[in-house]
């Protein structure tokens, strides 16, 4: 019975689900009821900290970045450990910022020498998932056939998300203009298709605020040492063309609101090189003495399906059109500061 | 024979296309072998000119408005219009910046009185469009069944695009999840679909740069006299929840790399007041003496479709993977100043 319930609620039209449950439910609402067991800690290991010179007011620019989880672009993660724990960025810049597009930072000069074993790694830009609709991490879908197979999984098991968590979590995505499918997976978005040998893959997305390795014409030409980070209408053509290995979680506005650059593709020229933000050091977290702390929540838990669900059905005291539907770049995923 | 080939040309990988025409071409190159015939010169009466107070560096800061055409909004670009005659905004100021979301300028007292006329307009957010698929005014479909009838459509008038640009432009946009179809029309993007009395009616999209009616709760509280822009991830939800009255077609970089607020929603806080930013002057550029000229790229031109079909398949000297779809926000309309 608890089966047919989940099923048939697939049929029922969006709107009136919205306005028959929790009508003035928001997405910022939905998070701050979620409970405590529902956020997951951020390793230490996945967390670096970017101190900036102060602003022009002397208030402290501190950047804080969540290394991207495996099995993604973790080549180029284990080289942006390597690079931290040597403080190579210590004494670098921000020394590209292209409006509505990235903002860039590493050794402008080009010539700074990288720690020993940071090479170009020889690596794709996806991974291949397990088979498995729902692996030993989290999924989250968005779209399409395996979103299908997730309801159906929920149903299996008895139906652990409630009945309007169900009905909302569908015909959130209605489609992707860049890949088959799009899901959270362990709290990252991604994108999902076949490879040419019919594999299923997944690459990490490419959205507002999330964290890029800069390189050369050659594929196989970045580091790690030199990042971007997306600050305007995200670019998915760079999606499986680029490796990205994290996103900002705070300070994200020291990265988006610096004066852009008047050289070409936004590099600050030399006339302007006083523009170039310095970079006081890059840390992980795990090397710090009072390391910060952050959560995000569970993108498998009932919360965040509830938030997903909400935001793209608004119908609150400020929407009253609701959209029916949610873009993969437009979950942001929560992040939290604890212990402050 | 000719309209075999181009209906045929649609079951073609796209990446197979990509390779074999005109590998080297990107987005860029497109528009700059554009015909000068394809630019489409924007009326005085849709371009608004506004100075903001020079930058530290004594620089001026000047931001350039078109306006959203007919069928889109026009009430409330009216308003516009009217304030700019009134020169209603002249030192009025920027007082709102949020990461990732807007830019707001207007009175930040709200207390100065409006020129006469200037009301809240009782409309709504979306038009009926006419039921054929070619309007009078020019459509470039992105989705479904609009964009099978354009092609067919261009099948019949003897495929006047050539077999290529036929062939990049399907696929372009493989779904869309705030929009039964999506477009541009008059060089606008919209998003389509039905109303409740099953009429198609199309809406004004919030992408990047462009503008909408800042309101209070109720939805016919917005007159034109606060305005903000996108400066982030496009926030689709606000479509057919607020009036998108326009875009910024030069000199976006003075509104979005501003600091960004600490009050609530991004509003400078009365500590922080001396950061927002004044505004010298708001013109209509046919009330100027020595008015800017703008022009666009005719979104129904051939080489309007090879852009978006290029975008779509970057398979150039650095992207090796092309995506095989385009967001409608990724699709920039091309816009240039003449006469520099």
């Amino acid at each position: 019975m608890k089966r047919f319930l989940a099923l048939a609620a697939l049929s029922l039209p969006l709107a009136a689900t919205a306005q028959e449950s929790e009508p003035s439910a928001t997405p910022s609402s939905v998070v701050a009821a979620a409970k405590a067991e529902e956020w997951v800690a951020i390793s230490p290991e996945d967390l670096l900290v970017m101190e900036l010179t102060p602003d022009a007011r002397g208030n402290p620019r501190t950047v804080v970045i969540q290394l991207a989880p495996e099995p993604f672009s973790q080549p180029w993660v284990d080289n942006i450990r390597t690079l931290a724990s040597a403080h190579w960025w210590d004494s670098a810049s921000v020394y590209r910022v292209q409006d509505n597009y990235v903002t860039q930072w590493g050794d402008v000069t080009e010539e700074k020498q990288l720690p020993e074993g940071v090479v170009s790694p020889d690596a794709g830009y996806a991974s291949v998932l397990p088979p498995a609709p729902i692996m030993n991490e989290p999924v989250f879908p968005l779209t399409g056939v395996l979103r299908n197979a997730w309801l159906e999984q929920y149903a299996r098991d008895g139906m652990i998300l409630d009945e309007d968590t169900i009905r909302e979590a569908i015909a959130r995505q209605k489609g992707d203009s860049y890949a088959s499918e799009t899901a959270i997976i362990a709290g990252w978005p991604v994108g999902i298709g076949p490879d040419e040998a019919q594999r299923t893959i997944a690459w990490p997305i490419h959205c507002y605020s999330y964290i890029g390795v800069a390189r050369g014409y050659a594929p196989d030409t970045g580091t790690g040492a030199e990042l971007y980070t997306i600050i305007g209408q995200p670019q998915r053509h760079m999606d499986r063309n680029l490796a990205v290995v994290g996103r900002v979680i705070m300070g994200m506005e020291h990265l988006s609101s610096l004066p852009r650059g008047s050289g070409e593709l936004g590099f600050y020229t030399e006339e302007e090189a006083d523009l170039r933000t310095p970079i006081l050091s890059v840390r992980l977290a795990k090397e710090m003495d009072a390391p910060p702390a952050f959560q995000y929540l569970d993108t498998s838990s009932e919360s965040f399906a509830r938030y997903v669900g909400v935001g793209a059905n608004r119908d609150d005291a400020f929407y009253t059109q609701p959209a029916g539907g949610v873009d993969v770049c437009s979950v942001q995923v929560p992040v939290r500061m604890i212990g402050e």
